[in-house]
């Protein structure tokens, strides 16, 4: 594209680098903002500058947090005893938006994946063993993705975790809820019927 | 959205005003951010910053310009007498693209739209009608959006320009090239009938 202005070409540079965002969205992006008022570009920018310079991440469990150690971690009401094993923020937002657990979190920061170049060590795993080493907890959860880096991850994870006596399980894959068997996937749907569960507790949601 | 940092929530919140963003895609784009390196992100939000604050826009033409004439406007290969009248810098680099046209431009900075409350005050319609009043233009080109207020803007500055004498010409409108006739809409198709051109023009691209 030929920019009539370098101030523009840059802006629409820096959109275009964010995932998803081409050339044509980012101009469409940088043109809108050029359409408002200068004090809420400056807050625009100042706010994801403000972000990448002031964040914090919790010590124990290292989500996003404003403080040195997140709300969930210092909650006494939240059972230490159990630890959630997720990916990255979101999964922590969409688990407490069901409000069906009640344990707390550890975010790795990512999945292993080779060909990503991710290995375990740019992940938050020692910090994981070192965690479990002095904590009081019984139980992990995975709540991975079920993808083939999720697996991996998980088989990892189980490995440099078999040194304590933990339990450890993984969320439960099958059917979604309002699913209709006949588009479900042949690997999901063959799970589903060898890791049936009793009917009583499928009523118990 | 429960978020686990004011942070993240007011960077979100902004990211979440842009055209087509909405909260998911926000976060997803916040979180690419947070991983980048702070240099990285700095350099991001001081291009929008400067480009808000820096940006210039050309005194004939109102495009954006680095300089106070733009290089279209300032350049003597350009046919000065033939203007462009246009909605936004993205139609003018449209336009550019094509290298078919050597004339000069006047960019509106949008169209006459009562739904968003956007009128003729709103545009640089008085600029365009100043600078005819002392040009050497002798033909004006609407190269603007054949939708409703593409339509309202032209009839609109039918009138206003008028008072100068003037060839007034909209850019054709018809079946685009690679365009198959069974899937061309009723009014496109009739209207490029009734518009038709002797075959031999229709060669020379």
């Amino acid at each position: 594209m030929n920019f009539s202005s370098k101030l523009l070409e840059n802006a629409v540079a820096e959109f275009a680098k964010l995932p998803g965002v081409g050339q044509k969205t980012a101009l469409r992006l940088v043109l809108h903002l050029l359409k408002q008022d200068k004090a809420e570009v400056e807050q625009f920018s100042h706010a994801v500058s403000k972000l990448r310079n002031e964040i914090q991440f919790c010590k124990t469990c290292y989500n996003i947090s404003d403080q040195a150690v997140c709300e969930i971690c210092a909650s006494h009401k939240r059972d230490q005893s159990l630890v959630c094993i997720v990916e990255d923020t979101r999964d922590v937002m969409a688990i407490e938006n069901t409000n069906q657990y009640n344990g707390v979190y550890h975010v790795l920061g990512g999945l292993i994946s080779p060909m990503d170049g991710v290995g375990p060590a740019d992940l938050e795993v020692d910090s994981l063993v070192e965690r479990l080493k002095e904590s009081e907890a019984k139980e992990i959860i995975f709540a991975l993705s079920a993808t083939m880096e999720g697996d991996t991850t998980i088989f990892y994870l189980d490995k440099r975790l078999k040194q304590f006596n933990l339990k450890l399980s993984t969320i439960a894959r099958g059917i979604a809820f309002g699913g209709e068997l006949e588009y479900v996937d042949e690997i999901t749907l063959g799970r589903s019927i060898t890791t049936r569960v009793p009917y009583e507790n499928s009523l118990s949601r």
